[in-house]
């Protein structure tokens, strides 16, 4: 039997859905003014663009909840649909960079464009997923402009919107240089990286636009954006963990590609700090890769305690979530529903499989 | 000495290229909070982004003068300044997705950031200039939302930026489409094209957010958007038969560029429904197109009737786009005014030599 809890995150999920399917549905209808070619690009961006599994936008509505008493204004619907579309954007343009084809084992958008498989059919897609970020980028940052707020808290929004977007596209950009060997590999810097790249837009910017929602104090919204760094750090390096340890099956990657790949990852950081690099660095980022080689690497990231370590930071990460929340609501910053919803989301993280 | 008008045109330079590096600095400082290899590229960026001629912003701001009896409200200089922004960005990803290192003679973005010049040099070249788009579409339409207008004002010019930005990025599908063969390469498909892809960004959409500020009615607005479609048909036109037949050195674009990437204008569309076409068709995107070459295709596009077409498209639009904005101002729609702007405008690009 489903729990309540439960219940409400699948009525909260079929909300989004429609949402974002009815603006998909509206974007098509102004794509289809300009030719079939560029109807048919926005058709198959639909059928990519949803199916997610929706965290951004059930972590703002969640927290949305927590700070109006339950209630669901149509406000938090129409944030919570632009913050999917914005993270789809980005999805696009890092495939677009990475040249990745797959993502969680179906060909994507550009997989799915690039049908002959040569360079130019590979140019063709990645030219269409390019320009289909952009068309997603302008709908959601428009999108959110739209939002029917009051002109202060619209502003306050916007300002965050645009930071945020800016910290991500830095972060996508140090993401590159770590992929380049043009920045150092450090911890220090995958931290950084983690930060701006994923934490910002996926954690902070949910949480902080659902105190702008609720009109609260800037110190509560500060407050939101440092508990949502801190999960946004936990959530990555559990991934990164999930990746190199887990059931791919279940997890959804291709096995061991970020290992394959030579993605700079907290993990690894770790690693190259220990005498168990040497074993490992011939595998790293290595296309030959086997599964008995990765097998191998597995062993090595434990035994040099690499995989201790990203545990540590996981737990860390998530304590300092809860306890910055739990020093807020202790100095009448923000109230208990807010602080039990960011300890909720840390109990998923910590218990996380896939 | 200067005209009056030419002093006007400088002064009004100088205000938006203030106004446009005042915005540059504010995301230098912005950018700068993300370490300094992004504040690196924010600094390559504004280098990039400035000492362009200021077209778009230019007409914008005729326009709203003509409209508002000569004042210059700050609002339309902020409206200036977002519409060059977002052109930048459009320049990057186009220049991202068709693989081109310089501009005007100079190195542009990606040819400054590939120093290496290797394959993954340009990679790493490319993928900036993909983010440097990103972060700039996100800080030009953000700007749009944020200028100082009331609620009414705003949406519709929101809706009128947002609308135009899909347009614009069906056009750049739309040419993709054709450089990749995968579009018939019909005069019909090139204009609409052409329509898309220039002219309602950079001509539709200056004279109608000018018609927004002032408050003009719907229908001043609508032709205000039908005469900048054909001042935009007419200027990219009048852009293909400089580079073909033009001076190279005041025109700024390499020799022969659009002819050895194979681009397809209007000439080229009409050229290959003539029994010339026999003898351009071997050199048509041909990259080991010598001068003397090059100096033949000259010669046959001028034989098949293909430049006098052209020039026959560019001035037919001229004509059109002067008989709207006579026929609106007949009809009491528009004043006498802006009229006589959009008439200064064609004549402008009737006497444009580079």
């Amino acid at each position: 039997m489903s729990s309540p809890t439960t219940v409400r995150q699948d009525d909260l999920h079929l909300t989004i859905e429609q949402a974002l399917r009815q603006r998909l549905d509206a974007g098509l209808a102004a794509a289809s003014a300009h030719g079939e070619a560029f109807a048919g690009l926005w058709r198959t961006v639909a059928e990519h663009a949803t199916g997610g599994k929706l965290l951004r936008p059930l972590l703002l509505l969640d927290a949305h909840e927590a700070l109006s008493g339950g209630d669901l204004h149509s406000q938090a619907v129409d944030v919570a649909v632009n913050l999917e579309l914005l993270h789809y954007a980005f999805l696009l343009h890092d495939d677009v960079i990475d040249g990745d084809l797959t993502r969680r084992f179906r060909p994507n958008l550009i997989g799915t464009l690039a049908t002959g498989g040569d360079d130019r059919d590979l140019h063709w897609a990645r030219s269409a997923a390019l320009l289909a970020g952009d068309a997603l980028i302008s709908t959601a940052l428009l999108g959110f402009a739209r939002v029917d707020l009051d002109a202060a808290l619209r502003t306050r929004l916007l300002d965050v919107v645009e930071g945020i977007v800016l910290e991500t596209i830095a972060g996508e950009h140090l993401d590159v240089a770590l992929s380049h060997g043009r920045s150092a590999s450090d911890l220090q810097t995958i931290l950084a990286m983690t930060a701006r790249k994923t934490a910002a837009y996926s954690f902070a910017l949910p949480l902080r636009a659902a105190a702008i929602l609720a009109d609260l104090p800037l110190a509560a919204e500060e407050s939101l954006a440092s508990a949502g760094r801190h999960l946004g750090l936990a959530f990555q390096i559990q991934d990164d963990l999930l990746s190199a340890f887990g059931d791919a099956c279940s997890h959804g990657k291709d096995d061991f590609s970020d290992l394959r790949e030579g993605k700079e990852t907290a993990l690894v950081a770790y690693a190259r700090m220990t005498s168990g690099w040497a074993a490992i660095a011939p595998h790293f980022g290595s296309s030959a890769l086997t599964a008995a080689d990765a097998e191998q690497v597995r062993e090595h990231l434990r035994a040099c305690g690499a995989e201790a370590f990203a545990e540590g930071l996981v737990a860390e990460n998530l304590d300092a979530a809860a306890s910055v929340l739990d020093d807020a609501r202790s100095r009448g910053i923000v109230d208990e529903s807010i602080s039990a919803l960011v300890h909720a989301f840390a109990d998923r993280i910590r218990g996380r499989r896939s």
